[in-house]
């Protein structure tokens, strides 16, 4: 693709950097120009095997310096990262987002950062299904969080149906991530008492017709959150469970599977599963709604869904990425892309 | 008292059995006649200290017989135990109702069951804060579920400011109880894809009036369920948060405490407080809200309340007893007579 | 007992400081002098409940009239308490030990830290059955942890058969208490990589005589520790299984009982049959053996044993106070003394 | 290589069958004849998309008929499968054994099983380190459990030292697979009772010289069994920890890793790093050591190793295919056959 491929630096190497690269890495126009560490660790073990040129968070020089010690090539600093990349992924840890922000502006570089910063940052969001449109040649955009994106996944097809749609959403949420050994809590419920959460309201930064609130709780599980929506279609929608369901099955990155028929009957099934289909780090991108979950009682539909917290926004940060560059302005042809090239890539 | 002491059978001495025993033993119009084992083991022992007459579950001579094998003295079977009590106190594991039931007909005797098993086995059903009335010189029923013992005490008093009330629930349900070593899950959370679920509706065996539905989870804890609620209230309703927590705050067997300043933001930090007050077993027969987990939003109240699966259920046992028996029309003179008894009785 | 009854103050009044009160308030030949809080809260009640004198744990003014923002009545600050009792015990979280002990000595009062303090701060430690004696009359000393307060009950049994005991123990520790809901892993174990740990060593603090090592891993739960040992009799020693499992039945503050038999096969269903015991927060003072998992092999003893780590040093504490005030010589005296008021005290 | 490739069935296509079917199939010296499964579900559709034949767990018609329902291409029983193929690997779940060892007489065919059965099924056992030799051209043998396998690994190079080991193991176990919601227990500790328990002294089944015995400990957790081992080497022994850390470096499928420096100081980061690394499933074939987690004090060694114990044994499996089949008699030439196959499998 010559000089057109995109060069993306991927400021943050963890758990959702290195997915991120992956993805990028996978694509057939955008290439990964950098990743960044805060020192030698067995992240840029990583990041060699994979070929990712490795830089530092930070432009200090004693600090470059340091990954020779673990015996890593370090590139430079963040500076030298942005000056050589079309678009940065910012994947820091939650809450550095206005510091490295005026970076990014300083550097005159297109910026994404992810759902753990607020709106408010950049002042648009986005996610695939919601608003590709809105965030074609933007300067900078925030791609929702996991929850956000999920939840967009499957609302925002029900919205569409009357132009119209009133949601509750109570969050099951994981408490830590499965290679987090510090958080608990062990053996107990941990509801957010804040009411009701900042969660579900997140949708509307990126679909602002939907109605929604949402109250959360975090639990002793590391695997997947859990949704349990009901959402209040407007009357006369002509719609039935079945219908509903066959809308999901046509919409992207949406899974819909029977719980009882296909053993699937938790989220620790569903990982399981997920494992069998082979993604790098078993990940699972799609939304997992069970079908025997779902029920459609006059205008209020009840159902579950699961979100893979740690994967389901890598393939929205590609569509990301060409929204921001401009080039692709139809949603669903740069879904296919992403979602091809990353089962292509993962070997399916 | 003499003669007037309301003598109780308890069939089955387990989880529910024993705290209902002791329940009952606190009171001063009502005596254990005996409590019922399948056969010899560390129930007994209990029993035996507590100075239960002990009774097998069956009337089979072997059966009875058996129990001296373990040092144990017997009484005598299940019909003996029927014909020396006023009312029977069924708290058999789960599906052995309809069995059950031809027994205590058989015998002539009062029953209650426990909300393990259906309304339609004895077509009524009891709390104390919906329909002690109804309840009154009934020849059976069945105490509902802590589930919905712990929803009636907080939505009864919600429902009966306009004389209308919708009601959503999601349950994020304890997998297994705090004894019990058998069941998972260890890392996931499990949906209940029956939607919507059996555990909201259950609400209108004892107050039809309210209108509501719930879905469920079962997550890896042991120690309380947890309900997240919203609830719709009739326009022009007049109330405020304050007005609704002062509601629940003069309302019986419900605890109104602030998660962030008490330090209960956890059911951890919930069920630590209740060994604290010091109940058999750290019971905590009260349901539990968060007062800065209750927000009313317009007509829509949102809010988390806690139950103690093991043990809500106890103090309403003891007002149905009375219900049944026809000594106490008055739900809230019942109310605060047991309740007094108990915390006597358990030294506060 | 009139003026001769010992006046003790205990310096924290948390996980364990409520214990020790409540044991130290069922003895006849002591009393509470008072329990210290660093501010106002839900602690607070539970004093003013039980009616021990609340003081601050510091000094100065402002905190001290902090109480009564809360409600509270504070007496004063830890120097009045102090100077008004015989001994203080202290349960202060951990390693405030050496700024406590300049306090305790400053106050001329004789003092007893808790086993998360090194034995190095007082250079002497104390558990009932293996060194009373040479804690009598002494300034101060250290009870030693729920760890080796239970190791001790076990090993120095073994160790007096023959003068002569090898002890490897491997320690699988809950992660965290009941009531935290801070700490993981959630769903990991974790080895303490400092090998052979400091835990079973700490048993050479009260008994040197034993030679023992260990190893320690952490896991997700948070009922019980549990005790995997292997203790090595010198040869000649004359036992079998059951005459060791008779020598522990005869050992105060040890539980034999049958795992299989007696349906206790986890550490969830012997923390229930303590509930059922019914001591406050659901106690076990006692070390729990399983009968079923005993057996020697030669000169090889194989055994497991749990741990409730809230409350086994309980029984302890009281002991250690009278061997500090030299007010009984003999072990077992004060260990059955100890446990006959806190039997009583319980309700038992 | 034409007709000299191994024709591999594989019986059972469940947790350790899919793995050991891609491991086959990954290998340049044998190939997959097919694998069975009990009727149609979500494994044949993995099997499809690998393209394994598919067979039926039973010669039955009508089961056979079975799998069409689903969609599925069943290309007959097992008969037909083993009539096909010059080896069977048994990955039947636990307790079949007999049943299916009667079958694989009766065929003349290979037969490999695994740990869950016991060495006296075959009364010969396998593992790669210890005993390819004797397993040359046998008619059947047993490929050992993860944990013996796990053990043996990093024993069999310790008895070597001075032909001479005497070992004590206790086992922390993950109670239920990661995929597995029903097991329990979620906040308990359960002791395998029966003490010593069978795991350690498997290793003699392999390995008769070294001494081994073992205690366990099954705890909330599905990621990784944990051995807390002490190792008695023979007095002059001349090694140190440093020296015996790089017997191991040396050892193949062992992993020396330190646990402080390289972030890795529970199984859920070890696990974490095994995703980085990007098998299928996230597997770590290797046995993990904890580099500051050994230590040499006199002639006792103590160290921590984890195992994962879904796939530690795949590679073992293979190696053992090749005992069988009498075609590689040198066993670290089938190892480094077969880890060369599977990294490059695996994109490593």
């Amino acid at each position: 693709m010559g000089s057109s491929v995109i060069r993306v630096a991927i400021n943050g190497f963890g758990t959702i950097g290195k997915r991120v690269a992956d993805a990028v890495d996978a694509q057939d126009d955008m290439e990964v120009a950098g990743v960044t560490k805060t020192g030698p660790s067995f992240g840029c073990s990583l990041a060699a095997k994979k070929g990712y040129p490795l830089y530092c968070t930070s432009d200090d020089p004693d600090r470059i310096a340091s990954f020779s010690s673990g015996g890593y090539d370090c590139q430079g600093g963040l500076s030298d990262l942005l000056s050589s990349a079309d678009v940065v992924v910012d994947c820091a840890p939650g809450k550095m987002g206005a510091a490295n922000l005026a970076k990014y502006e300083a550097a005159g570089i297109k910026h994404m950062f992810q759902g753990g910063e607020k709106h408010e940052l950049t002042g648009l969001s986005y996610t695939s299904s919601a608003n590709h449109t809105e965030n074609l040649n933007a300067r900078g955009t925030r791609v929702v969080s996991c929850n956000t994106t999920g939840l967009s996944r499957t609302l925002v097809p029900l919205y569409e149906i009357g132009d119209s749609l009133r949601v509750e959403c109570t969050m099951i949420r994981r408490a830590a991530d499965p290679g987090d050994s510090k958080k608990g809590p062990i053996n107990a419920i941990k509801p957010v008492l804040k009411v009701p959460s900042h969660h579900g309201p997140d949708v509307m930064t990126v679909k602002p017709e939907i109605e929604i609130n949402s109250l959360a709780v975090a639990v002793p599980t590391t695997l997947m959150h859990v949704h349990a929506i009901i959402a209040d279609l407007p009357t006369g929608h002509g719609q039935t469970t079945e219908s509903i369901l066959d809308l999901w099955r046509q919409t992207p990155r949406v899974i819909v599977m029977h719980g009882e028929s296909d053993r699937l009957t938790t989220t620790a099934e569903v990982m399981e599963m997920a494992r069998d289909i082979g993604r790098k780090w078993g990940d699972l991108h799609e939304v997992f709604v069970w079908e025997d979950g779902v029920k459609l009682v006059g205008d209020r539909l009840y159902y579950f869904q699961a979100i893979h917290q740690e994967s389901d926004v890598i393939p929205e940060n590609i569509d990301c990425i060409r929204a921001l560059m401009g080039v692709e302005s139809d949603w669903k042809a740069s879904v296919a892309k992403t979602d091809s090239a990353i089962s292509d890539y993962y070997g399916l």
